[in-house]
This record gives structure tokens, sequence and C-alpha cells, in this order.
């Protein structure tokens, strides 16, 4: 886990910036403003600067910037919200940051199929905006407003994944911009296909490594026809998390279960004046028909009331939900601003449900033993949970107590049979990680395919394995 | 659509037989019978020998098999049930053909996190019969009593696929055996992972051509709590689609939605005495608590009323329920059995929802003009169904009638940005149509991945594409 990198860039060809600028124009820029933009990271990474950044506004555009960038060897890097966490739009060889964010249109939204194609630059938020009168909505919700295309590439998922699955699910196909300049369509608007290897999944998550994503057809929902919301204190972390576990036993249907701990609630207290009790808490909100909500509610109020729970409070209006929910998303700058001046780090493992008490309780020990404040939350329903670590930048020895912290974390993860990283991905980060968990042989299978697909490695270089 | 082929067998090195059989002892078969039954395929392809036969019992077996082959260059198939219909284990270039049927072992069944780690070689049938007593059961069903791994291999689903998904989303990870020799893992037993490629994915459908699975992590789910089937007849198929399509709008959570055209009736009844009106009907099965079920059911049948659909008839015993699905897992051969001597062929298409009756009614008018019998049937409630026609092998005219009806069912289906296979896969009899729906392009990252996969060609050459 290092969180200073010198950077590697190669030495750019002759006359690139100039062919660049010769064939977009305004839509190449070389200031030192939009280039820091570009090449800072939301989370714990120094910022490293593109040699330049291109805003492409339709995939003929992708295709001419990966055929000037390739024929002069140069790296490009897809570039989104830039909310991801662990540095993967750091451009740390140079070259061009590829910002997909003004291809934002919806193409078409098959209200019949529960289907819509959008390009990659719209932002969740802004395509849920765009269903609001279709009675469809587009669950994956990460917390922050990524953009479809970066969701895609990191494997995303968030608060609704434990009913509505990760953007592994989400995603029917997608129209990919190759290392050699092709357009593919990696999938068909059928809900399931047999056909050939499975594109479409071997591009989300391969973050920007493999291709660039120019077009996203996504499965939607209908919105529920009834949707409860509420948060329940709890007397002990293990309370909640046994009630957590037990809505899993009883197969409870619920679209999202969340976990802050108590002081993650104070922080978002502070940001978000929710007034709720310093206690470890549930966010809940189930989906249904009015029938099948009201038994889920009853099923989890008992498994609440048998663990330490206390009164349910509930957001009954959708401005409360809505309020609700902008506080749970708003987690992370909200445990960040508990220290003035702090950055953040966020950590991320997901195990198995029966071992995410022990995960998480043992997690809560080494805590006690850390002098960096950190809080604890997380999509538990799935087995998956952060720490947001508020770490003083003119202090190095936290940095390295808090690397400490995660090492042990995923080091725990994995010997339960979980995973490094739930959500958040490999990036520049855990790439140590990732070895660790699936072995050097499975690893190496991935350089291979990377190799084969991007021979000059100019994808997103230096991120998930290093070649 | 060819059904006959060449085999294109590579010259056997010197003494390779002999080095397999001081390897593998009796596990090794050479003989004509055991090559024959490897050889046959459950479709209209002619048989093709492979040199020889070996039974797997362990990875190491596996991996010792691999490294003899690899180093002798000897082309290798993996070999389950046989099941499968695009001819995906025809050792098309000969070499050996490997069995893993005795590799059927259940490695490991955790309860508390509904999931289980089997061996490849275990039948659907024979691990829920495991799970029996768990309160758990797999759910993927495509009708064959298929292996686990052949499963895995060709991307499977079946008629419980709309409500719980396929193979792609049934597997948490695997251990596969790659061309070069490793044993590599693809996944934890997490929920949910971003670490890296999505490996597990990419294994799943690429039909032995890129390693052989050793191993499966599945995703179980509790034996719910009410479970109640029933069948209802229709005054017209347009009428039992748009129930399907009316189910599909208003999000009932049903486990199995099935539709069997009159003549497919005919020959169910023949076959398993079910007594059924000849008519095209739906085949329901509904998952839930018991107040969820009901409300699944008033849904049902008030679309099914409105859309010409008869009387209900419940199987309301489990016995009942079992008979009934085993009826309709025996479609296929009751079908190819309504002609004495006939073949099978059966064709394989899913479309989006909107286009679903379309798409049947259009195939439908079609055979009409065919003058080989065939019946309709299919996972309506993904927009996936089948044709399944009895040909007579001593009239050649038949089968090229067949294979034209075949084509323009599969260029419908893409036309309507649907898939040329649902469920089967592409194996020998498909290329053409993947090239069709995905482009030569995205083939030939298919490809690009293949040769940096097996540089040799060896694991199962010459389906998916030809290189």
């Amino acid at each position: 886990m290092e969180t200073q990198h010198v950077r590697m860039a190669r030495p750019l060809a002759c006359g690139f910036i100039e062919s660049l600028a010769a064939r977009f124009g305004p839509a190449c820029q070389t200031s030192e403003a939009i280039r820091a933009q570009h090449g800072a990271s939301e989370s714990q990474y120094s910022t490293v600067l593109p040699d330049a950044v291109v805003f492409a506004i339709s995939t003929q555009d992708v295709v001419d910037c990966v055929n000037l960038c390739r024929d002069a060897g140069v790296a490009i890097v897809p570039y989104g919200a830039g909310t991801s966490l662990e540095g993967h739009t750091l451009p740390l060889e140079g070259g061009v940051s590829l910002d997909l964010t003004r291809m934002d249109a919806v193409l078409s939204v098959n209200h019949a199929d529960f289907d819509c194609t959008v390009q990659p630059g719209i932002r969740r938020e802004a395509l849920n905006t765009h269903l609001r009168d279709s009675g469809l909505f587009f669950p994956i919700d990460p917390g922050a407003n990524a953009t479809i295309g970066g969701m895609a590439s990191t494997r995303a998922s968030g608060t609704n994944a434990v009913r509505y699955g990760t953007m592994r699910e989400a995603v029917l196909g997608l129209e990919v911009v190759t290392p050699q300049g092709k357009v593919i369509r990696t999938g068909t608007r059928a809900k399931k296909s047999a056909a050939g290897y499975d594109l479409t999944r071997l591009y989300i998550g391969s973050e920007g490594t493999l291709g660039v994503i120019t077009a996203v057809t996504l499965r939607l929902h209908p919105v529920p026809e009834a949707i409860m919301a509420a948060t329940c204190p709890f007397e002990s972390l293990a309370g909640a998390i046994e009630t957590v576990v037990g809505a899993f036993h009883c197969s409870v249907p619920m679209a999202r279960i969340e976990l802050l701990d108590s002081m993650q609630i104070r922080a978002v207290n502070l940001r978000s004046k929710l007034g709720l009790p310093e206690a470890p808490t549930l966010f809940f909100e189930f989906h249904g028909t009015p029938a099948g909500v009201t038994e889920q509610v009853e099923t989890v109020r008992a498994l609440a009331a048998g663990n330490g729970g206390g009164e349910f409070q509930w957001a009954t209006h959708a401005e409360d939900r809505s309020r609700l929910w902008r506080a749970r998303h708003e987690s992370y700058y909200a445990a960040v601003n508990l220290r003035p001046g702090a950055i953040g780090l966020t950590t991320d493992v997901c195990v198995p449900m029966s071992r995410l008490a022990e995960c998480i309780l043992a997690t809560r020990a080494d805590l006690d033993k850390c002098s960096v404040p950190a809080t604890i939350l997380g999509h538990v329903g799935d087995g998956n949970f952060h720490l947001v670590f508020s770490i003083d930048p003119n202090a190095p020895h936290e940095m390295a107590e808090v690397e400490a912290v995660n090492h042990r974390m995923v080091a725990r993860a994995l010997a339960m049979d979980g995973t490094c990283t739930g959500e958040h991905g490999v990036g520049y980060g855990k790439q140590q990680c990732l070895v660790d968990e699936l072995g050097e042989d499975a690893v190496q299978v991935m350089r291979t395919i990377k190799q084969a697909m991007d021979p000059q490695n100019l994808f997103n270089p230096g991120k998930i394995f290093r070649l």
C-alpha cells in the first residue's frame, strides 16, 4: 500500500501533442489546472499529471484518440467522475487522460424490456433523473455520483447490491473501443446468452486496462409499488451484525441493509443533521408489494428486537428517504471531515456471511489499538464493509499505522475465504492483495490476457498488476 | 450449420498412448466402445472418435493429463454427461476425451453461507439429493441431468433462470487447470468482489477451450417456505405469450414460467401420461412465503384469464410437482420420439421480452411451411425458446429444410437485438451465428484471448470459432 509514487512517464513522441491538438482542437487541453484535476485522486494518492486531457464527445473521438496514442506509443487512461478510491485514474505513465464525461447521452430507453443504453459519461443520478417518469430506475448505487462507464470499469456495487446485484449483473452489453481501435459490441439486449466468451464480464472490472467503454446497455428495474426505509440503533455492533445475518438466513429480500458504527453516526449527524442516537445503527430499505414489504418489515423487526435493537425510525416520505440515503452516501466525506484538514483512506473487504461478525469485531479490536480515528460502515447484507480513516497528512506515522491496519484487515478477510475488495477494485493500491487472494498463477492468467489484448501496454498501465 | 464433418486429427506423437497408459493404467481406455460413447453427441452431429479416454479422479490427474497432452501436442476435450446440444464434446482433432464424471464429490457445504464446493463431475440431480436435508437447493436446471462442470462450461440455465439466474450468477469461483498445467482459483466465497479480471465469468461459457474446470463453488438457495406449481392451457399461443410478458411487466418473481405448444403437450402426454388438454400451455412454479405465493398466483391468474387462459391445474404435492417437471425435462426426448426412428435437432434463441410474441409467432408461421414436425417450447420468462425437430435421418432434404428454418430463426432473433443462443452455447454448430451476432471484430478479441491462453490450440479445438 504505497501512497507516493514516481511517475514513470514514457517520453512523448515528438509532435504528439500537436497531432492531438490538430485533431481535437479545444477538446484537447494541456493547461496545468485541467491536467492536475485529471491527475488527482479522491483517496490518499498523490497527483500524477497526464500530458494532455482529451474530452471525447463521440465513439469516433475515442477511436481517433486511441489510434493516435497507439501509433505514438502513448498511454491512455479513461476518465469519468474521478470518484474511484484505489487510484484507478492516475496516469502513472503520463500520456492522455481521456475524459468521457461529455459523452453523457441516454441513447435509448426500452420501457417494455426494462433496459436502456447510455453513453459512459452519464452519472448515475442523472440517469435516474432521466428515468423519473418512466416507472423504472437504475439501482446500482456506490454512493458517489459516479459515471456509468466508471462504475462498469470498476465493477461497482453499493447499497442496493444485496437485492439488485452489482454492475456485473446490471450490464447487458457494452460497446468498447479496443487497443487496436476497433469498435466492438459485447452483447445484445437478450436477458441471457451463451454466445461465446463473456466479453461483457471481462471488461467489467478491468479498470480501463483492456479498452475504452463507449456505450453501456443496462438492465433497469420497475420502481417498486411500496418502499419503506428506516434506521434502527443497536446496543452493540455485534447485535446489529447478527440482525443482518439473521435477515440473510430468512431470505428477506431487502433492498438495502447498511451498517454504520457509532462514530460514523456522529459524523453523519454532524454533516447531515440527522439527529440519530450515537449507536451502531442499521439503515434499511424494503421494496415490494405493500403486503410483501409489511411481511419483510415484521421479520426484520423481530430479528432486531432479539438482538438488542431499539426503535425503528421510519423515513416515510420520499424526501425523508432521500435525505437519509444522501446522508449515508456522504458518510465518507462526513467521516474524513471529523478531523479538520485530514485526508481520507477507505478500506474494502467482503467476507462470507458466516464470518462477518468475527471479521468486523476483530477489525474493531484492531482499531482500538490504532491512534488514527476511523469509522466502520458497510453493505453488510453482502458481507462487505469499509473503514474510513481520517489521517493527518503531516504525520507520516499515521499513514504507516493505517496501512498496517488495512493490511491486517485484508489478511483477515482472505483467511476467512473473503476478498480483498468487494467493490472498490484493485487499481494502484491493492496489487499485492490481489496476488495474496488468488495466487500468482491466476494473476499471471490476467497478465496473459492483458498482454494479448493490449500488447503495447498503453491502456491504463500500472493498474491491477505490474507486467 | 453442418451436420457432417471430417475429423481433422493431428498425427499422434509416437508413444503418446503408451505414456498415457503408463500414467493412468485402467483409467486410460482406448476401446472402440468407450471412444465411440465419448465421441457421440446428443444432437444431430456424427460421432468423431477420440484416440483415448482418460477418467480423472483428482485435480492431479487432470494436471498430469494436460501436461502429457501439451508436451505431445495432443488435443484434450473435457467430457461430462455428454448432454450438450451443439456438439461441444466432439473431439474434432482426435486426442484425449478427458472424462470428469468420476470427480463427483461434494467437497463442502457451507450451510450458513448458502454455498457449496463440488467437483465438476457431479450431476445436478445428485447434488440436490445430497442437499436434500440441508434446507438448501441448487436451482439451475437445464432439463438434462448434466454435470456441474459441463453446465459451467456452457453457461447453462433452464427453467429456474427467470428467478435464480444462470450459471453465470450461480458460480462464486472455480478451480481450473490451465493449458500450462497450473491449478488456479478464480474467486473466493465472498458474495461479490472487484478483485481483478473476472476469470470466473471468462471460464463460464468458454466450452472447455481455455482450461479444465476441476472444482466449482456454487451459490445455493434456501428451499422456499411455500412452493406451488400449476399448468394452464390457452386458446392461442399468442395468449400464452402475452401472459408471460404481462407477468414480467408486473415483476411477479416467478420461479418458473415455461411454454409448451400443443404438439409438445401431445408429446409429453404420450411419454409421461400427463393427460393435459392439447393446447398451448404454460407451466408455472411459484416460490416464496405463503402470503407471497398467494399474491403471485392471484396476479398471474388474472393475467391468464385476460389472455384466454383456461383453468389452472395444480400440482399440489411434491410428487406431483416432480412428475410435472420431469415431464417438462423430458420434452426433448418426448418430441423426438413423436416420430419413430427420428433424430432430434433443437434450436435456441433468446430475444428481448417486447419481441417475444412476434418472434415466436413468426417462427410458428415459418414452421407451418416446413415439412419436418417440430414443437415449440421454452423458458419464456427469459425470452428464450426452442424448437425441437424430429428428423428422418434417411431423408437428407429434411436436414436441409430444418437448417434453413433454424438459420431464419437465428436471423430473426438477431434482428430483434436478441442472441443466437440463450443457453445451449456455440460449440461446433453456431460459429457463424456468433459472428453474425457480435461481429468479426468481437470474435477476433475472443480468438486473441484463446491464442494467448492456449497457444497450441489443444483445448477443445474447433469450438466457438475457427482459428
